[in-house]
């Protein structure tokens, strides 16, 4: 097995780092292998924000409620941007342009766009020996992270990423059977899929009771049904439209 | 710099590929490395559909109208995946979850999921010796591609991947430069963007000029601009909120 392989199975998020900061020649690397990944015709659809003031990251941290926002080796939040593209343009061409800009397809492109360079960098990271934790959990108050980045119309905080040197090893956790996430040809909803579900209920208890911290009894089934009874994060659909993206 | 960041930093999409076909080992090595990415609250929110069949790989590549999407040595479409969840619950439990599922927090949550295991399945085929080349032109009739795969409510077809043996090797295309892409603290809209950006228009017009096939006379800035004032997959926005998801 390749070194990229390793890297990429060996994944496991970090929630403790120690207290070393990223350099600069990191940073640069980490944003040169973001860039380099696919972006959809070339629109470079995202900007990413590195925060290293401190009391903004003790902001954040209040926002997302985890330690790690704030103690980590490097905090980036990842936005998607179609900013970029409107100031290319002059007004009357730009108020053409909003038609396109203001669609859900657009939307979509700057999400993707977003998370493949993520994705880039997270592996990144890791092939140099730093781990990382992705943090959804700033879109709990996405209002709020906005406007402390200053963000203009067209851009919004899709999440963060905490960057650093591991200050613990976290168990690999399982992931669905292969038959679940894989499908040949047709979207499967026979029974076959019911099974993988068991089989992987059975499995992520068994990982939970047996893990070296935080064990508990628990199943996925249940886990993803108490979630799901809850809804969370209601505002960002609005918030998504009042930055003039997703709305027709 | 390790073989990943060598990986990572020489992609650059592949449009030709050899009839080689990508055997079932290939297929499960790509398939475990999408799924090892992070995912957002441990719900795997996607499901990839390889697609083999000879008459659906013809009709995908009509709605793409790219010759790769049928000729290539595998092709895979990504789908954001709400379905799977949806199933785990009693039909009284549906109720309560349908708040939350046809959230636009929730179209986020699955896109990215998606992406990111898009993504770590592209960087480990080309740590392998594959090509791949995203395909977002499958949304240029999305409503087609969902009946072709055979799509339930809750799911939809992001892009598909082809990817393959290389039977060509184009030069890698600049990216914006570090200024542009990274910003410090806050949200830069200083003049140093619009420096970045005559730069890049300059460097990227060099690079049409020079490279071995298909040189034109272009910027980034005039492509932007002309691309979005065309506005193109408007119908996205209905496929997706008809799926039921975004709607909310």
């Amino acid at each position: 097995m390749n070194h990229t392989l390793e890297t990429i199975l060996n994944h496991r998020s970090i929630r403790k780092f120690t207290e070393d900061k990223l350099t600069n020649e990191q940073i640069h690397t980490l944003i040169k292998a973001a860039q380099q990944a696919s972006t959809s015709s070339n629109v470079m659809a995202y900007t990413i924000i590195g925060v290293t003031d401190p009391i903004l990251k003790n902001e954040l941290r209040k926002v997302s409620g985890q330690t790690y926002v704030e103690h980590n080796g490097h905090l980036f939040v990842f936005c998607g941007d179609l900013h970029r593209i409107s100031q290319l343009a002059k007004p009357e061409e730009l108020v053409e342009m909003e038609e396109t800009i203001e669609s859900t397809e657009q939307f979509i492109v700057t999400t993707i766009d977003a998370a493949l360079s993520a994705q880039n960098l997270a592996i990144a990271a890791e092939s140099m020996g730093l781990g990382i934790c992705y943090l959804g959990s700033l879109r709990n108050d996405i209002y709020r992270v906005s406007e402390l980045l200053g963000l203009p119309e067209y851009v919004i905080p899709l999440f963060g990423m905490a960057v650093g040197t591991p200050a613990h090893k976290p168990e690999l956790k399982p992931r669905l059977p292969f038959e679940a996430v894989y499908h040949e040809n047709k979207y499967k909803t026979d029974e076959s899929q019911q099974t993988s579900i068991s089989f992987y209920d059975a499995q992520l208890q068994e990982y939970y009771q047996t893990r070296s911290s935080n064990t508990k009894t628990d199943k996925w089934s249940g886990q993803m049904i108490r979630k799901y009874r809850n809804p969370i994060r209601m505002d960002v659909s609005s918030f998504v439209k009042e930055q003039k993206l997703n709305k027709r």
